[in-house]
């Protein structure tokens, strides 16, 4: 398949479907934008003409049944992403999945069976995993530069929390927030997490406490290498989107800074000034959400293993679940021998 | 014109000219590439099906009798430009031009006159002020936040020096390299050159003296308002493409660094490390790129002023003229009364 | 007592207490190095030649009987701290004294109960409080710039461990190095800590493992005003001292970052390189610990409260504990509210 | 003589001498400070008292006289310099010697011989040299981790212009502040200067230019190797005092920035911010100062050349006035071969 293009469906005009539908239309070579489908039909149809996408679609089982289509991309809304990776699978397509993959274990597992079935791909879209700086982090410490991995430290904050309506059937911060950072804790080191210890408060909007949830919350994460996790979430941060980590071994550290939208400096009477962050995770993982794609449509092309495996989205759901249970009866939380399999 | 797509013609599709088709084709809102030349038809042909443009010439008279086409950004090699500003405003077309309009002041003023009887726009395309640090510094000077201007600093080094063919008919570092800093010192005071002192070797490689060029020198401004700027320009810096500048005045200075490619931060028993600058003026420019022809395209649409007129293009190679005539006598350099236009 | 010199006796010439004696010879304003004395005569006559101290002495009652000295820096092994702290009380002797005050919470009680009663002044030598970089990030908490804390990290790493035979007398980690973490968690922060969890290991030398203590740990406390805080240790960073902070809040950050030995930046074809961290606690606090000794005289002079009491000495020691506690039954551990007394 | 403490008195105890007296007194290995000299007796006094030191004279005659003495550290006014040189040579006491030697050629010539003469040492006060961070330049700048150097860039601006008063008897910006730049020229790079051209104007205070002098200049230096160098002034940064240098060769860069007195960083709302410059040279250079003398007394106990010779205090006048005489003419000034020696 390596000299046609691999040609992509996108399953939800939304927010993060227009990204992806940008990015296979005019970023990622070796693909194209063969379809758009959203229940919005007029979503859909916007899309559609900004790309010139042939096909048009208010019902994605159309789209399904295409045998033009080789891929999909699903970007509908969360609690729709199990069945379409069943159903996709069931049609033979390859398929990148926005995250989470579901709430629950065993639907998780379900789908994964069917992809497995299938002998499709399926890339889960843990977009940071390749920004820039992560990626190169990762890469230090899998050459070996870091040493051994002794402590990770990872801050997480947004710039301002999502509407309650959609904290509520989010699955609150650690599956919809910190997931990325459970699985960044995951991919920096190559290792499993064995034991979770949460503990967090709604410091930003007291009313999420009646919903069981939190805002602000720290996680300490104990690696099967022997390595320790702290990740610190909020969902406020007035200075912008901050995301950074760090990776301490017994040969160094490297550490993940936020990038900043120029690089100017001012000197005046009160001191040196810089740029604010970026308060946008769009502007922030730009070049991840590009380069994510296009490790989706080099794995298809080249019959590669997807770079983040279905096994990656269990494991990260897994840790979430495992956080609420420990902030839940305030102790740590050990994962289950059987939930620990080998990071790919 | 607002609601209507602006129909582009790139002219040149070498590597200049694709950046420019990419950009028009993907990322500029209100424009459509319309059209690629190049006497080389391949490489139109190589473009125009990347980007499914409708019309491919090698001949780009072809494309100026085109009623269809409103606007031309000419990025074919430097000794064309100023006869197609006057092919093309004689065609009625909206010109963008990559600099420089002519090593010749007499041969920029006839094209300049050209322009202003066919009442067409003209941008040249001097990109860097259009990047986000360049621009920001700007944005500071002209509020007022660094007060009254008294010395600017200008640092541009390239990691590389072009072939000795190309310097040979480049008019020479000052009109090939230094003219975009002439052009910065202009943009970021608002003020006009009024004495030049140059001076330079050829540390890089000698046989450039040959040539009667330099590839390190360094480069002297008396600015209208009484400011100071120096200009260093080296053609080779192993480290990467480094490109600063620094505005200091009565309340205080606003420095432009350099971007880096990550922001990763590396500790070893060595000491702390960070990225490499970036390599390529294409990967350090993109955005600069993208946003310079957005700016073309909001102004003929919207009926304003260049950003970037014929005159500051005009303004620029004078400087450089200037520079190469003070490194020949070695000593400053006034510029003529009647050589000091205002800064659009 | 203002206008004269306040006549200091250090007691105990070894590292920290050649420090303190030059600095009260040479640096601090106020004061007169009057005494010294250690178990070893030799230390402390080499002491007093350098700074021609009139007074020398093995036995330290002698200078306590001594009506010209009117205080004491108690820099002697820890284990004779809270004897020396009643013996210095009953004296009448102003007191200064290095951390711990004692390993055992009604040691601590007993010394601090017989300073109370002979009212003197007696200021705990938590060095880092006076850390240039410390003590602005405290001036902005305390002046509502970070707004209300929401999360504090703190890391603090050593550049290689102590002795064995060091660490067997010490207390563990949390009792000889966390300590300085926990104080400087309720100190940026004014908060006391109501709960603690800890977790740890022994990664860079198993051999601690058989003393009971670890080398690398990581603590999460909770604080009374709702704040969560984070720390992390290890007892070696092969790129030098690392001792950092970060608050945050509803109003922003604020960082303590680690000083440079020097300001240079080498850019080469392998990328950016800034100088190694500081390798020496004594370099890396060398104007905290003049500025702790100042703020002992000045407290003293005019008759003000020390800046760090014997309550904050007494309260790092309690959470000390109750991190050992913690990392032993692998839960959090809640201080008694007895132990929450305000942070002066 | 490596056994004994070199006795040292300072002469003249302003400013700059009681700087010297307590680094003497209380930082320097290996000497005392003998006696302390003032036209001014309870200067001397001050001083003396501070320290305990033994003489305390009004005429510096006394001191001259006295064989316990074996070096002098001249801080009194310039004017007085040159004088003392030769006096204290003639009395075959070491000198240290602050910066100017004198404003004119001939009377430095003539203090030198006397210095050559009597075999004693002579070190100029060119305390930038001692900086940790221009120190670790000019080190990898010798040990050609920068290549051959092809640009050097040094920026010098105060906080705040002096009194007029203290102008008119400075010999102007080049001879009181410059001169500093331009022996950091030649300590850099280890090359000469053989050309100098300069451009100013009195934009901070237009009352300069009656004097003859200006405020804001830019002087640009060639070098025996080949080498161009820039240097800004300014009398007036209002964000501090700011000293930095930056030297470019064919293996890379190496910048000197600015300290900061303080390592945090404070993002809020409006961007990220760290501590304002120091603004006062005595902060700045305060282990300068210190590492100066510790040189010079060691060069006289270990007999040794002085690390900044009376030939470097030369040049940089020479320097200095050749760029007063290209001000005036408006054009680069050749220096005299004659004036070209070596680099000690």
């Amino acid at each position: 398949m390596s000299n046609q293009l691999v040609s992509i469906a996108v399953i939800g005009a939304g927010r993060i479907g227009r990204i992806h539908a940008e990015n296979i239309a005019t970023r990622i070579s070796g693909a194209r934008l063969a379809a758009v489908a959203d229940v919005n039909l007029n979503s859909a149809r916007e899309v559609g003409a900004r790309f010139q996408v042939p096909i048009i679609a208010s019902d994605c089982r159309n789209i399904l049944r295409d045998p033009s289509i080789q891929a999909v991309a699903i970007c509908s809304s969360s609690e729709t992403h199990a069945q379409l990776i069943e159903d996709a699978s069931a049609a033979g397509k390859h398929i990148f999945c926005e995250k989470p993959i579901d709430l629950k274990i065993e639907r998780i597992e379900k789908a994964l069976a069917a992809v497995q079935k299938a002998g499709v791909k399926l890339q889960i879209g843990f977009n940071r995993r390749f920004d820039p700086t992560f990626a190169r982090a990762r890469e230090f410490v899998a050459s070996g530069r870091v040493g051994e991995v002794h402590l990770v430290r990872i801050t997480s904050r947004d710039p301002a929390p999502p509407p309650l309506e959609y904290v509520k059937q989010s699955g609150g911060i650690f599956l919809d927030m910190a997931i990325h950072d459970f699985d960044m804790a995951r991919f920096l080191t190559g290792s499993e997490v064995v034991e979770i210890f949460a503990t967090g408060a709604a410091l930003v909007d007291p009313n999420l406490e009646r919903l069981g949830d939190v805002d602000t919350c720290v996680t300490t994460l104990r690696l099967q290498n022997g390595a320790m996790v702290m990740i610190d979430n909020s969902r406020r941060a007035v200075y912008g989107y901050d995301q950074r980590a760090e990776v301490f071994g017994t040969r160094g550290m490297i550490e993940v800074g936020n990038p900043v939208p120029d690089a100017h400096r001012h000197c005046d009477e009160t001191g040196t000034h810089s740029a604010k962050l970026q308060t946008f995770f769009i502007d922030r993982y730009q070049e991840a959400y590009r380069a994510e794609m296009q490790s989706f449509v080099d794995c298809v092309r080249f019959d590669r293993p997807p770079a983040v495996s279905g096994m990656d989205g269990l494991m990260a759901t897994t840790i979430g679940l495992a956080a609420g249970s420990s902030i839940a009866v305030n102790r740590p939380v050990t994962l289950n021998p059987s939930e620990l399999r080998g990071v790919t």
